[in-house]
């Protein structure tokens, strides 16, 4: 049976850019299991109530419903076996330092940098909410969080060093192939690429290269996405 | 067997605190594996030329001889299979994010709060190289490293978060029980606890209090370590 899974959409239905959701388009495709994506906005909470949370991504496997990325994740490991995505106990609970990295450094990082441009490509509806949610997490406008980007954009590259460490030492972060660690960063790494035309990575880092190879990944997934 | 480590000693060869040799140091306790240590200093690159290399630590296992900590572990893992310290190719693969974490973030913020310290406690004949070597990279003084650390250890502590996302989802980095992510960050906390009387982490820290936890594993191995 299909998953169904609820999808933060822009304006565009058609553009995907949460990270949290593009964490799960990869680790799905991993999997290799077929999905029916359903656009969603910040605002419409009503269509997700079912899952007893307002935030997505949400999927719906059969009777099963399970929200948080984090939670499928584990939960589509548990369900279906091959291809692992973390391949056992000690490597879920490592994956897990992967995870808080991305959702603190890398996600707050990359909002500092595109935090504007996110507002003006959402759905109208969203841009209030977005607007007032936003600015009180940052404690700044929305134009102030992403003012002085291409300077300080070198400063957000230099915290990614742990990444390119790691990528000198093996192709993916998953080791010899993906696993769901590499999900996690270049699932953060669509945010940018599907809201904002700003470019987060250098053209000759290594991270970039690595995230051209994931995007090719899955039939090109991620290289076919819409772009705001 | 017991395997033989070469390990960085102070001015007090007692005082043991080299980040790289304590991660060995809980790595082959958590794999019940005795050890005999030879105090080390920098300078003394004549008594690990065995190695083929100049850093510690270097360990003698039998006929065997590997250096580098992430090698070296990964060679334990091989030889010693249980308890794991990865349990699989892609637990060890995931933890290759967290060492490369622990070298430049972690590493490189410490470094920036006991320098000083560290070449006040250290052997009066590895001073200079010390002084000369860590001036070079670090671009300043020993002196001006550490300097106004009081008001500076916040925003070190800050850069910490990810460690707390995941000890607020699980006991050990390793999950239900420490793996070598554990020694990793424990290992690389040694440094400044036996080389430094100046608190990098505070009291009330969900870091602190798994640290106090891992000091008292393997019989009180970390907790038990003389400090300068």
């Amino acid at each position: 049976m299909t998953i169904i899974m609820h999808d933060l959409a822009g304006a565009d239905p058609a553009v995907r850019f949460s990270p949290y959701c593009w964490r799960i388009r990869f680790a799905l495709a991993h999997k290799g299991l077929p999905v029916e994506t359903i656009p969603w906005r910040f605002t419409d909470k009503a269509a997700i109530a079912f899952s007893g949370q307002e935030r997505v991504p949400v999927i719906r496997d059969g009777g099963t419903v399970v929200s948080d990325s984090w939670a499928i994740a584990a939960y589509l490991e548990t369900e279906y076996r091959a291809p692992a995505l973390f391949g056992g106990a000690l490597a879920l609970a490592h994956a897990r330092f992967v995870n808080a990295w991305a959702d603190s450094v890398l996600l707050g990082g990359i909002a500092r940098l595109i935090l504007s441009d996110i507002h003006d490509m959402i759905d109208p509806g969203d841009r209030a909410y977005f607007r007032q949610s936003r600015e009180a997490r940052f404690g700044t406008t929305l134009e102030d969080t992403q003012a002085g980007r291409e300077t300080r954009v070198a400063a957000f590259r230099e915290t990614l060093a742990p990444l390119r460490l790691v990528l000198r030492a093996q192709p993916w972060f998953g080791g010899a192939a993906p696993s769901y660690a590499d999900a996690i960063i270049a699932g953060t790494l669509m945010w940018p690429r599907c809201s904002s035309r700003f470019a987060v990575l250098a053209d000759d880092d290594v991270i970039a290269a690595w995230f051209e190879r994931m995007l090719d990944l899955y039939g090109g997934l991620g290289r076919s996405a819409v772009r705001a």
